[in-house]
């Protein structure tokens, strides 16, 4: 490709709302282009990577025997209120619409409901299954707040498979098969990732991985051991249960904390670390108007945890101050576990503490030398608070440190949530029919995009590993308009290369001055540059640079093609 | 490919609502599923053709020198509004809604406001022209009344192109491109189409063409010459005028007609033809309120012709009954252009006559030998009228006859229809700010999926051309379960054709009579059939037949798989 005959629209600012390398380099480098909040215009150039992202992805789902379908971006409500989620997916991420003859339709988010009604009426039989449908398509969220560009879009490509089941046991096996294939995609376009524990979250399900490219950038935090494989969202991340103390009890006392409003401040007053005290959260209850939670004074409550639990009410509401007055008696500042009048649920490194300090249920005055067995009645003890860097990991191996990471693939373990809903089954051996178990796995193609630039780059721009560069060998031709020799020996080794199928882009615009092309080549990230020049050629020489490395070396004009050739084709076999 | 892991879905009943065979073929086939009214899922059987549809189109726009980009689906209101389309796009088509922050948008249709946008932001120059640029994508556009399938579906695929230039005639070298190019991509597909003179309805613009694949189920009746290349849509067909009466003007009559509605009725009391007579249409003006159209009697109004003159009114609107007997002093039977108090616009044809029949303006009378030069005064003489069969072609070789066409291409000349709306400039050579002139260059990439079925199949299904099926090779076992040596030499030959990168498809499935294997191979139309089964195996043979032509051949084991990869080259490089 020469650049003459293409739209290469670099910038030299960046734009003002892009926060992040990605986003600022894609925009800057004319990979994409704005057209209204969250929603992009590909260009040429940027569309060439995504399409390199696709094949890689398609190329590992065709290999795990799934099957590529193409389903609808606009989808019925019907099979929404069937499955259940019209109302309930994740409020107001649905794009919603009328057709002409106003019935209810919206923007595919995802697709549960259209595949697990195509399966239901297509799959009749066990004998068809297992069966992994897969596509690779334009969705859209109604993100209240898009940003960081391709990474939280509202318009965006998503790769989304699903696979049915007469077992679980199948089940287990094609999620691992996913699984492999996941890390075999990611690795192909080497990047530095992680696997993760994860909540389920709308989709719903049991088992559920992550994956996380990591980055400074990314927007989750994940909880990583020190010492073994175990990475979890720090979401959902287990933390263990310390062992109880043996301390003994001492005498329980009441004293004054006028005044003293917060943790920190009634520690400081005792002489206690935060570690020694607990606090007792009061929320909504599923059974009884209030509950209490308890947790160690310097722990966090874990909102998605709360509200698993059966007497928590879904989604988690703390009681008002009022509500806590008239039911306890005193302000939140003084609460306690002990002879509080509702359920007393306790995170497990509090029911570790021995003669702690809480509050005394009266305002203004705390309690010395608690002990739960001797002075509280509890309801039940439960993981409650968020894990924290320096916690032992919840697989025994190592201490927890965090990572920030850009989750670029999901898979689930459905089980029957939408088979069930919506009637999906087949006839089994006996002739009896069962609900199929289902598997779902997403994998955001347009985010991947950025994920890898998050991971490829330097303050001169992006840096493409060669499998996925828009292409593979720039060529700059200085002052080709003064020398008919520059121009012929750019052209030359151009059409050497196109010849031996190398993605080559000739940079033959006039006017521009080489200074510019070399900024552009930088930002676009062209992985081999080779630069023509009357001094080189003097000698028969071009100049060859990698972006990667940025070493620079004399290549002879003839044997810049067949060493290129070998370089590149290293580089291709690497990354399959 | 084997069929135990693929989802294999035919029918045996033609579903109610397919009325055309393309349709019902791609039900009973198991390429698409209907989810809601004209949506569908595309199975994996069906998108591989569909890939390999795009694969094609994709090819021979890049070897044209477009460059692919990828736009979004959805688009905001602003745009339109500029373009003035948002509240004029043909009726309702366009699928409107509002995102979370109550924000207007729709589901795009087309984009010829998108890349005008994106082209006035980065195209600054005239050296950066021209561009072409193009995409293939899922649009919607909200069909009063889908059907047909994949024919005019609601969600559906197209290659959209839109080109920019400095001036008219950059535009004529690349729209005569485009044209060659859509020749080139129908010529892979083996497809009888024709290019045909269109109207560019709302898309706008002048020059227009459409491509057509010829086919009794077309929705689009088509004129052309029994001697030329000559072809048009009948709705835009010119009628050229015939040459004028020299018959002598004889005297004007009036007689009287009472109880004769219609031209027929009138021709035969009167003993002439319904071609000596004329009819006069009244219509709503744009400068007066009423307009007569005067047609040969035998002749039909064409709307989209009366609609372009200045004088008549956007869109054609015909004047009540009460409107004309205020107007004229008669009901509609009785109106003629002699004496008519209102602007007479006469068709070609009608103008050609002498010594007709018309109105006499007055209930229940004609007059007799009516002359235009003697008796009328009319304003002017315009082509109003539907071309016939039996015409003269207007390129003046050969007589008009119709076939019906299905549209899969429209190529339009735009001009500055949007550039003007929306601004969009470059400099030119002396620096000066000149508006562009655009191309914009449609292909129904899904619609060719039942374009191309419509002109290859017969009574048994479909019948792919081998560059386009969607697997080049079937091979049946017959009882495989009842022999090792069937089971074997399928698995053998399977493997061969895999290594020679043949697409195959073995249908292993367990359980199947093969009558119901061969019903499906015939449904699904795979271009080369090989049967294994033990009788044949005991000389060494398999059976060997071709969908198409149906011949029956026996091919020694050992080479059936060099037999068909030569045939198979063969056909693919006749297809390129």
């Amino acid at each position: 490709m020469k650049a003459s005959h293409y739209t290469l629209s670099t910038l030299k600012e960046t734009p003002a709302d892009a926060e992040i390398a990605s986003h600022q380099l894609l925009i800057r480098g004319g990979f994409i282009r704005k057209l209204a909040s969250g929603i992009y215009n590909w260009m040429p150039m940027g569309l060439r990577v995504l399409q390199k992202i696709e094949a890689v992805i398609r190329d590992e789902m065709n290999a795990s025997g799934a099957q590529e379908v193409l389903l609808p971006v606009v989808q019925p409500a019907a099979l929404w209120q069937q499955s259940g989620r019209w109302q309930q997916y994740d409020d107001g991420l649905l794009l919603k619409f009328n057709d002409r003859h106003n019935r209810d339709f919206c923007f595919g988010p995802t697709h549960e409901e259209v595949i697990t009604d195509f399966a239901r009426t297509e799959l009749k039989s066990h004998k068809q299954l297992p069966v992994n449908y897969y596509q690779i398509q334009t969705k859209f969220r109604d993100e209240t707040r898009p940003r960081f560009g391709l990474m939280r879009a509202r318009e965006f490509i998503m790769k989304d498979a699903y696979s049915f089941h007469i077992d679980d046991a199948s089940l287990q096996t094609t999620y691992r098969l996913m699984y492999d294939t996941y890390c075999r995609i990611l690795d192909r376009m080497q990047l530095d990732y992680r696997p993760v524990q994860a909540d389920s979250g709308a989709i719903g399900g049991s088992a559920s991985e992550e994956f996380h490219v990591l980055a400074e950038s990314g927007e989750d935090l994940i909880a990583f051991s020190s010492e073994s494989n175990y990475a979890a969202n720090v979401e959902t991340a287990e933390a263990i249960a310390p062992p109880r103390s043996t301390d003994a009890p001492q005498d329980l006392t009441e004293v004054e904390t006028k005044g003293l409003g917060t943790i920190e401040e009634v520690s400081e007053f005792l002489h206690v670390a935060p570690q020694n005290t607990v606090k007792t959260l009061i929320v909504v209850g599923e059974e009884t108007p209030l509950v209490a939670l308890v947790l160690r004074g310097d722990h966090k409550l874990n909102p998605l945890k709360a509200e698993k639990l059966a007497a928590v009410a879904t989604p988690l509401q703390m009681a008002t101050d009022l509500e806590i007055k008239a039911s306890i008696g005193c302000l939140p500042g003084s609460i306690g576990p002990i002879k509080v009048n509702i359920p007393v649920i306790v995170d497990h490194s509090a029911l570790a503490l021995a003669n702690f300090i809480c509050g005394a249920n009266k305002d203004d005055y705390h309690l010395q030398n608690a002990n739960w067995q001797r002075d509280c009645s509890i309801d039940s003890s439960s993981d409650l608070r968020v894990i924290q860097a320096g916690d032992p990991s919840p697989d025994g191996k190592g201490i927890i440190a965090f990572k920030r990471g850009i989750e670029v693939g999901h898979i689930f373990q459905l089980g029957d949530k939408y088979s069930k809903a919506m009637d999906a089954t087949v006839l089994d051996k006996n002739g009896k029919a069962v609900v199929m178990q289902m598997g779902c796995y997403g994998m955001g193609v347009s985010r991947l995009v950025a994920a890898i630039i998050e991971q490829n780059n330097d303050d001169q721009g992006m840096i493409w590993p060669t499998a996925l560069a828009p292409f593979q060998v720039l060529i700059i031709p200085i002052n080709a308009h003064k020398s008919a020799e520059v121009a012929q020996v750019s052209e030359t080794i151009y059409q050497q290369l196109l010849d031996l199928q190398i993605e080559v882009f000739l940079d033959d615009r006039e006017g521009i001055r080489p200074g510019a092309k070399f900024a552009d080549a930088e930002l676009i990230g062209f992985p081999h540059r080779i630069v023509v020049g009357e001094r080189g050629l003097k000698s028969g020489q071009v100049e060859y640079k990698t972006r990667r490395e940025g070493e620079n070396l004399e290549l002879p004009v003839a044997e810049v093609s067949t060493y290129l050739k070998k370089v590149i084709d290293r580089e291709l076999a690497d990354s399959h």
